[in-house]
């Protein structure tokens, strides 16, 4: 697999070659590592923004817009959708299909939507994995659009330098994004379709709740920039808020925490998956099979199982 | 901690023990591991039903029906909400907010929302654990209640006997269904707001949908229930339905098999959550720690660190 993957035309931007190198490493396994471990190195370079926030936000819609404002500006963007509903990956769980088209056939863009679906865990990993080939591939922007409901918002925020969350008027109010879980992993919000009713009164009540968070001069303040993405309006607000974050977090010392956070997670999430991988050899699967119809029947716990298969592997058996 | 929960009024459904039990397995360690070995002996009773769909499909207000309903037939209700977005959580990002007040002064319905943010990872593992102390607690019926969007809808098809998806003639037609990855996971469908122009037109183009799957006499077709829950109709066809799928299930011993293969993810996650809290003791954070600098300054993959620390682990340094 790996021998099919050219690194130097990979390094010089050659786009089927980013697109088979995404694909070995959504595949996994000892080439993908070896593969990412090579280009590793060239990594670090791209700025990385995730877009979030409900179905039906519009968040497709900005990605393009912001796709097309950097391109505007020469910056090459990787647009990573892992979101079910996106049209950028095929799902639209809730309807209109927005035209994607203008950014497709743009060779200085390169879109890859990642499954959600049948990947459970390991998808978080991946997201970042390709994120590192576009980088090393030498993208400067890389945008991640990701649903805002459960726990992949979390993700997103965990492999981003700033995390846009998208709302519409009829997301509710400040103290519903709040509750949500919002609040805590927005660098700031974007109140996309503001032409409709109660636009105006949606930002007043995110601003109030965003003003009541301690904060002092020091400290970044999220602000909520308003857009009609539909019709390509306020879009150079969001990229403008975009730029005063990264500048902010740069001077701050809060790009570098960040990247430190992310990156100590991302050692651990390796560690996690690597054992796991190792464990599970046919010997352990053999004898978890052979003790399972005890658990069924409720003479075992699981957590008797489990504690005794993990005595094996500390024996070395 | 543990001599907080008395288990023997635990064993009777007292309420005041069965939400501080959940609480003890919220917050984890080994105290809630011995806990929950201690009354495994006396789960498996209960019929575990998963509700999951897009937001605003009227999940909440559906689960409260089902629970008035299997109320009436005498059974013991336990709710697990997953869901940020629905009002049993508090969560309500997308408005409107049923009233579940009937069912919450019903002293034969417990009702417990679990937090999806914040617990990244783990949350599966504490609903099967809740619902286990739901079940060592007399309840008959456990429904889980969580949003169908991203991952976690697989994660309930992983705990539920039955897993209903439920949808709006607005969620689009079957072959949005189909790309979503809802036809895998859904025993069978809610057409919920039923009484909304296209609902039979949505109906037909999942039946058709499913049609098309491969099946014979002898497996399982999931059906499409139509409902207006907010008015309670439909709600027997629901619980009806839910029978069928029982009954067929236990005949076909797709019920066995079904809680086998649950059983089986169940220890692997119990596995890997061991060695994680175990492997990750004070000296390993200090190793990684001391490797991090190297790593952000690109001199060393992540892949090579990871690596490293597990090979210390193996040497049992």
């Amino acid at each position: 697999m790996t021998s099919t993957v050219d690194i130097e035309k990979l390094y010089r931007g050659d786009r089927r070659t980013v697109a088979r190198a995404i694909t070995l490493v959504e595949n996994g396994g000892e080439g993908a590592e070896r593969f990412l471990t090579g280009l590793f190195g060239r990594t670090g370079g791209a700025y990385r923004i995730g877009i979030t926030g409900p179905p039906g936000a519009g968040k497709s819609t900005l990605t393009n817009r912001l796709a097309k404002q950097y391109r505007a500006l020469g910056r090459k963007v990787g647009i990573i959708a892992v979101d079910p509903t996106s049209p950028f990956t095929g799902g639209a769980l809730l309807g209109d299909r927005v035209r994607m088209s203008d950014v497709e056939t743009d060779e200085g863009v390169f879109i890859r939507s990642m499954a959600s679906r049948g990947s459970l865990g390991g998808l978080s990993k991946k997201t970042r994995e390709a994120a590192d080939v576009l980088d090393a591939a030498g993208f400067d922007i890389i945008l991640f659009e990701t649903v805002g409901v459960g726990q992949s918002e979390l993700d997103i925020a965990g492999a981003a330098d700033t995390t846009v969350v998208v709302l519409v008027p009829e997301s509710g109010d400040g103290i519903q994004a709040m509750k949500a879980g919002l609040m805590e992993i927005a660098d700031f919000f974007v109140m996309n379709k503001a032409d409709r009713p109660g636009a105006e009164q949606a930002v007043m009540s995110i601003r109030m709740i965003l003003g009541f968070r301690p904060h002092d001069e020091q400290s970044w303040l999220a602000d909520v920039v308003m857009t009609t993405a539909s019709e390509g309006k306020g879009i150079d607000g969001v990229t403008e808020q975009i730029e005063r974050h990264r500048t902010f977090m740069q001077r701050s010392g809060g790009f570098a925490r960040r990247r430190a956070d992310q990156m100590r997670a991302r050692v651990e999430e390796i560690v996690a998956d690597t054992f796991t991988v190792q464990f599970w050899n046919a010997e352990r699967r053999a004898a978890l099979e052979r003790t399972l119809p005890d658990i069924l029947e409720r003479h075992r716990s699981p957590y008797a199982a489990a504690a005794e298969l993990l005595g094996s592997a500390r024996d070395g058996r």
